[in-house]
């Protein structure tokens, strides 16, 4: 790998106001009270915008992309999970039995696996290794997660899944996580962007009890005091208390914001990347919504300063993109009515009285 | 019609409690930690006691049936709308531009028409008019909404309807609203069932101005004022302060109850005749889902008179239907979610350290 491989995104458009004028004029058209479908109707306001169309299209290939990697963090008892439990569930993904491959599938949304990092000897399929930087990560306690060209290279690997995702016809993309102790990093990476303290971030990830929060609250204030010294520069963020998946999920939205295409955001660790992924390409989180609220509290913080208001409040945390899938028939609702609703006009039926 | 008719409904029972609990352990054992999808999970639990096994079985037909009737109320200026608009959407809806048309198809379930009281000469169609009561309704802030055997009639047909669903197939059934001004005497229900003042309940509707509400605020004074004299009877109540539309839903609701059969309640109207059915057939209410939280004071009320959570809260105030059914592909992952992931076992994935 080029250690002066240069991480630059192409400036980031913004969504159409033409089409967005467009379907706000539309909405107002269509035989409801204006307004009266709440939320659904704002998100179809931004898929037109995001589309540059309105009506706009139904989507044709949803696609999730999980991000997997393991942290050398875990090793210091932060998850209630072993380590190895990573590359099982990587093999759960490819055969299709875990969670987002049953929610993907309902909603309509494929599934791709990426190894970013697994701690395993081999990929569990070549094709999956191909973006592979290492196995596992540095604890972040004590030492940096990546080197620097990892972290260029994960970087890049990312940008180049969404593009190649969105030149394969995708048309909405969804990043999901896969990695025991990932939202201890994330952890930390929202407590550096958001000049928060580690209490105020630290939550119960996979479900851990007293003593092992106390532990991760020790490795995020460690990782922490280390992250802060390099703040000015996201990637060296990334390389320090992030990791491979992280720093992947980071580059894929940057890009999928470069490429036009409307991301819907999980939990904790793709909206830590987003954090870092809105520094590198500003206006990129134009292009996201946020899928999900979950408990944990640096989720609450990142969509504070991303000022993303979440679809679903359901208290999924369980990563693999399920939260940003919950959400997605919401989204193809939303375009529907845009696109097949009728108008006043066409259907005969008055509007409201001049009161 | 016969004014003897005697309302009764069979002994309501309840979810399948060994169902319930083979679901809970179920979760326990595929390959997320427990819990983790929040709820999806309770959903999945639920439905699978519904349904008296676990997994539960996949919904085959999800049925949404929209009660359409006029109220003489809305001649006292309580909506936006002029009263000729719900004639209009009736036919809207049989011709599929409605937004429950729309977020129906979306959704995979199918949408019936039912006349109950809509002030037109004729039904737009002979058969949505089969259990037709009566042309609109009485002004209820100076008379009764129904007779005695309009109230009777309008129940036996909920009933009869939501039987003649089950007969045929439907194993998920939405009760969607349909009438100018039916959120006001949604409200005196509301009020009446729950003990609360007229300011309590009166909101915006279809998006009224302070004009309309003041206006609207006075009807149901008034309205309440004559149901309360009534209140021991919940039938009477119906009749003096409700409408055939409200009458047919709480008879649907109570024998969908009879017929173990889920029903994912939509907004106020729905979810008022719900408090009724709930006196008329105690227990009715473990049968139901929210599906939303809508910003109308009443329905928080409703809510927390029922105990139900709901799903979704999404600002969705268009009636028809359409909260309910915006929550179902939830309702449809939660399903599968049970019946396809993969159990700790089957996959070879470590569970959680011992700590």
């Amino acid at each position: 790998m080029d250690s002066e491989t240069v991480i630059e995104f192409a400036e980031i458009g913004q969504p159409d106001e033409h089409a967005r004028s467009a379907a706000i004029e539309l909405h107002g058209k269509l035989i409801k009270p204006d307004g009266s479908l709440g939320r659904l109707e704002e998100l179809g306001v931004w898929i037109a915008a995001c589309q540059g169309q309105s009506p706009p299209r139904p989507f044709t290939r949803p696609r999730v992309v999980v991000f997997a990697a393991d942290h050398g963090i875990a090793a210091k008892g932060v998850s209630a999970y072993p380590a190895e439990v990573t590359a099982q569930l990587v093999g759960s993904l490819l055969t299709g039995g875990a969670a987002i491959n049953v929610l993907a599938a309902s909603a309509g949304a494929s599934v791709r696996v990426v190894d970013m990092g697994v701690d395993s000897p081999a990929p569990a399929t070549p094709s999956i290794g191909e973006f592979k930087v290492r196995r596992g990560s540095g604890s972040i306690d004590v030492e940096d997660a990546l080197t620097d060209d990892e972290v260029r290279a994960a970087i890049r690997a990312g940008m180049t899944i969404a593009d190649a995702e969105v030149d394969g016809g995708a048309d909405l993309l969804i990043a999901g996580d896969l990695g025991i102790g990932n939202t201890t990093p994330a952890s930390v990476l929202v407590a550096a962007m958001t000049g928060s303290e580690p209490v105020a971030v630290v939550g119960r990830g996979s479900g851990i009890d007293d003593n092992a929060w106390m532990r991760k609250a020790t490795a995020v204030r460690d990782a922490l005091r280390r992250a802060r010294k390099v703040l000015a520069d996201p990637i060296a963020v990334l390389r320090t208390a992030g990791g491979a998946d992280l720093a992947a999920i980071t580059g894929f939205l940057a890009q999928a914001a470069v490429r036009r295409t409307p991301v819907v955001l999980d939990g904790l660790v793709a909206g830590a990347a987003a954090l870092v992924a809105e520094e590198l390409a500003p206006g990129a989180r134009s292009w996201w919504v946020a899928g999900q609220r979950t408990g944990e509290p640096a989720h609450a913080l990142l969509l504070d300063q991303l000022d993303l208001e979440p679809i679903l409040d359901l208290d999924i945390r369980l990563g693999e993109g399920t939260g940003a899938v919950a959400a997605l028939p919401l989204l193809f609702m939303a375009t529907r009515i845009l696109a097949e609703m009728s108008t006043h006009d066409q259907a005969g039926v008055t509007g409201p009285k001049d009161s």
